[in-house]
């Protein structure tokens, strides 16, 4: 089969790799249909992530159709469609019990990370019964890769963590995919305000489309004042920080009402400062975490009664022989106006 | 009458005073029986707070009897034993009304601060009804001085806040008396496992007194490492940080577990470094906040039907005469193995 | 002034009395501008309320302008324009402490029961600070009616109760204004499927128009039969019970599914039986509730930034003169196709 | 191998049966070393369980040491110690990721009730990784056979549905081994007020030893007022029904307190009244639930750290081949004063 194949920093290339098969039990064999491209990949792409070394085939988001289940795989069957979560777990250990399965101890991220991943025609899915989830007749599968990661993500990472209420006052920072699943599934509370916060204006744009109620461009001096005033100088009950730099988490902390919270969405590479000491006495908190994806079947069935519309996330899409650009649109996405590049496999 | 006056940068002065006068029909005088020093009075005392000005009563914590009642306060009545809440609240504003007293638009921390507080033989309670709580016959007044601030602290910022429950593993860093109160309420949960860390061992001896299950002492080079073992490398449910300096809260950091929470209680005058790059992806979540005092009905529950004993909290007490002292003894608090140090006004 | 008086069982009467003043610093004086008619004012009508006796002016419900306020008032001014909450609260007593203001010690459904009401030219609202809300400009107030019990209603003890989260299955049992109020406020959530019953095909109609999926008229004989279907025969997640009498309550059991809840809204006058011998093992809940109308400033907030509109909810007005047919009216509401039924004071 | 056989309507007979073997990946093979009687084994031994056919080996409880696994079974070794969990559960059906495992689609209460049990030799285990708990050396093998069903039940279905928390006022209502669990785990929150009802002297004399504050003997005529005054007229903030008739859950609705709960642990044969009429505006709410045994590693870990003594639960024992007197000092285990009845099978 055709795969895309780290082979080195910097480097990706279709290689040609062995069809995978089942090995235990619990695994299940899909035939992608569509796969996208998350920033995760784009470390690996770098080198930066030890996890994951050359030769691995990419990719965690996907949607394919089952072509193989192992013996102890329960509900699903060859022939479904099914979205992929990025998150494999066994419901068993001590954290899938607790609800963490991204801490899964035989699994969690490891597609395209520890071990090949859906950036291929087909792609082996371990603890299947859990990791994959039937997509209805109704919904596009090219919409639903935002299932796999970045919505689960923007709900859980985000708007459960900050604690988005009916009336609450949001906002979010940073109008990636991610920034923006934030953005549809705060939403679904309906939050009084939301503000979205980015240095791209088309961006901003596509943010006021899909329901924000404001933004700001933080390329601006008075970035801090523009969003407070928004509020009437209280701060926002609910903080998401979607880009992972020191200086959008320095400005969150600026953002934060009384009594609010923060939550992490990005990805940080280096320590921050808190500011403990003009934190300490205003009873707020910060949550950081790494999808769990357990909010997956109540996305499904939000998209399949039609209460949350998905179809603006995914903007761009590559048949599978042109991974290659499909990541260089990806790496310049605010430059192309993309959010989720998605790469097609369904071409026979 | 006589009263605790901060005079200036470091000095303190037993004063006459004229004695308060309710101002409002919400106001109550109180006859102080006793008062206690915080960590806070002696921030004050060096001149770290800018509220508080010279001229200033000291004091937020005390125990005492009602003398005068304004028309509008409800339940209360001339003669009442009561213990006084550290934190003033109307009831009624949008903070008071989202379970937030400690900001209170027309209270929150004033006794001792913005407005004369309880080192002298009267104090004017503003807010009287939400702000001072009967006390039964059966609790002994000085050692009801925990409940003013320590106890509240403790359960509120540190217990609840770190979301201890039965089972739970537990690290307290700092065994200075809100770390001891800290300890006393988080053992009303039945945590398997509550650690006190601290630099001193008479301190870490009374811990272990007091139902820490193993102590920790902080000068040891492997710290980290001795408290890790204690949870066979997991690390803490429930991190509770009692001192306020960056290296106890870098300390929480490294001990927290996958699905954890730090609560911070401590007072912290600068940044910290928060280690983003390790934390991002752990589901962890970090709290601080500012006592409501909201629990000193359950605490004092707890304390008459002998489920709480708090007469180990206040080790030292001077007759008001000596204020002086009893900041000095609380000022080498470690030095004196003295956790609440209270001041006597019951003379005549 | 005038005001609509109970003066006996079946009957009421517009009649002449003097304008209630200040009687404590916390009560202000508002001069209504709409009162409406609750099913609770019914009840007292036909005598069926034994706190209300004859003489007594109705009404819990209304909007105004303040008119005198008490010294101690916080935050509220003569001119003011304002909703009157259905629940008088002190906010700190044990009750109003712990979250229930219903229960008030000093408080609770006083107007129009145990004190003279809204349905005059003037009322007195005793603890007015949190009693009294008010209104921006931008909110009509006829229609700021629904939020003085309707709307906090059938979001506290329908929608909260029942715990409805995106994506839930939800049917409401009586399309009255508080089962509208609960569907309104119910969307806030987003539930992938609200179904609403009722015997009135003009209700029902409405129901559809403010956002029902779907309406079951249940005077079919296959009523639980035809919702089930809808949940492909695991019932609904939250259940909300808004008539009143053992049928309906009857129906909810039926309806709910494995991990549900029921939230009875009605008000019950007759034991019902409850079938503990089919429901002990479906960890279920069964909710019920005094409105507390601590949710009416969050919805104010999004009436306010037009997340919730409410206009549908007040379909009908009448001049005070006319409160007699006013009354009528409500009492045959589905035949006059009526929701809540408002009496205008401002025609001045 | 010899095993416990429900051969018909009131006959239990030990019988040969073939030893079980391991027929899917995800099953294990245990060997028992001690097993005990419930109450619903009693139901079916009466017959009443219609999905219990004669031939069944009886039994969901049980303490012993793995014989074999699949190959799918994680974290789980032949000859671990281990206690057996009264619910079988797959961890992935959508029942078990919503924490509802007594409810799995292909597990739940099936040991000793759909098929053969634990009261043999040895018992096949479905989802063995999920439904064994491996014991320490520390915990005594018999003791531990209250974790099996009674320990979690009472604290799901009696301690958290009703919300027990520190300085709460609980009264249990039946002191046999149900409510006894619900005492010592609602002891873990250090509620102020424990009050246990029963009509049996012994029995309530046990459960002030276990830490009851008080008990009332139900036979008396005013059962109801001696209650009440314990709580001085307001009620219990939660109340605990562990007996399964109409007369014990009509005194739990008059026992709750305003803003309190009610949660049914008992197992019902008929429907109940409830009197909503006096209910419907007290905010209260009543919970019934299968217990999920979710909390069986919290208790295991309570127990290991010695903050909850379970020794006090089984207080009979027989060896297998006096199976049946086991189960007719059940029968009357007041009589007897039993609580859990052991049946012992590691005589070799």
């Amino acid at each position: 089969m055709k795969a895309l194949v780290y082979t080195g920093p910097g480097t990706i290339q279709v290689l040609d790799r062995p069809k995978p098969t089942i090995q235990t039990p619990t695994d299940a064999i899909v035939r992608l249909l569509h796969a996208s491209i998350c920033g995760t990949d784009l470390h690996i792409l770098k080198g930066d992530v030890p996890s994951a070394q050359p030769g691995l085939v990419l990719g965690h988001e996907g949607v394919g159709v089952i072509d193989a289940v192992g013996s102890a795989v329960q509900e699903l069957h060859v022939g479904d469609r099914v979205v992929i979560s990025c998150m494999t777990s066994c419901g068993a250990c001590r954290f899938c019990q607790r609800g963490l399965p991204s801490h899964c101890l035989t699994g969690g991220w490891t597609l395209g990370n520890t071990i090949d991943g859906t950036q291929a025609e087909f792609v082996r899915i371990p603890h299947a019964t859990l990791s994959l989830h039937r997509l209805t007749a109704s919904i596009d599968p090219r919409a639903a890769l935002g299932i796999s990661d970045a919505l689960p993500t923007g709900l859980e990472c985000g708007v459960l963590s900050a604690n988005v209420q009916p009336g609450s006052s949001v906002v979010i920072v940073g109008a990636g995919p991610v920034g923006m699943a934030a953005l549809l599934t705060a939403r679904l509370y309906s939050p009084s305000l939301v503000v979205m916060v980015d240095l791209d204006e088309a961006r901003l744009a596509t943010a006021r489309q899909l329901g924000a109620h404001a933004t700001v461009n933080s390329s601006a001096a008075d970035t801090r004042e523009q969003l407070l005033a928004l509020t009437e100088g209280l701060g926002f009950d609910a903080v998401i920080e979607a880009v992972g730099i020191p200086a959008t988490f320095a400005l969150c902390q600026e953002l934060v009402a009384v009594g609010g919270r923060i939550a992490n969405v990005g990805v940080h590479g280096t320590a921050v400062d808190l500011h403990l000491e003009k934190l300490w006495d205003r009873n707020i908190s910060i949550h950081m975490s790494l999808v769990n994806a357990t909010t997956t079947p109540q996305l499904l069935r939000l998209v399949e009664s039609g209460m949350l519309e998905i179809g603006s996330l995914v903007t761009h899409h590559f048949p599978s022989a042109e991974g290659a650009t499909a990541y260089k649109t990806f790496q310049a996405a605010a430059h192309h106006q993309a959010l989720k590049v998605a790469i097609d496999f369904e071409t026979k």
